[in-house]
């Protein structure tokens, strides 16, 4: 068993206003927690892993291709692989999300293990 | 996409004190967000998938065969595949998880498929 705090997990060089964070990796399954500052956004992208995630704080525009969703805190959220996805910050205080990832990012092992 | 609130998925019969609820589920990826009354336990046992999760609230006891972790709200946890585990509240107040399990609990969506 791994417990790490969300704000001791190894940042990695992330988008202008944004950062991330891995908490905790397995063979199946990597956490990682994302502050996004006041009016910044994590840009259109898709990766093949796939993507589920909590709305830990603050309120943020989730944008397909062909659909938006408002997430607020208490929300859980899907992103099946390969869907490009936006995440914008759209209300007044910092957004945070714990997202989790299967299989792992390894370019975020990579930025990691390069960061340390 | 799919977006969830946390007390909008589909309950499914737990442990006496404990709720469990399926949000969102994917191919890889499963979220089940889980509350345990006070003085309640998720009594040890183990499964195939990987577990990873977050404390959205209070204080628990986590326990494998080999160590145990006090675990606040805003810690994030990793359970590799057939660990023995078991979770009890030691708070003062309801304590709640939100948790990914990859691949997901067919034993869930089993149990989910029946109580609707």
């Amino acid at each position: 068993m791994q417990v790490q705090p969300l704000d001791q997990g190894i940042e990695i060089p992330f988008f202008p206003g944004v950062t991330g964070r891995i908490t905790v990796t397995g063979t199946n399954l990597m956490a990682f927690y994302v502050e996004i500052a006041l009016e910044s956004v994590v840009p259109k992208h898709n990766h093949p892993q796939e993507q589920m995630g909590i709305c830990l704080q603050g309120t943020a525009l989730f944008q397909s291709d062909t659909a938006s969703y408002t997430v607020n805190q208490g929300m859980t959220y899907y992103i099946p692989s390969y869907e490009n996805h936006s995440v914008t910050n759209i209300g007044k205080i910092p957004a945070r999300f714990l997202d989790f990832f299967s299989p792992p990012r390894d370019d975020y092992l990579a930025q990691a293990s390069q960061s340390q």
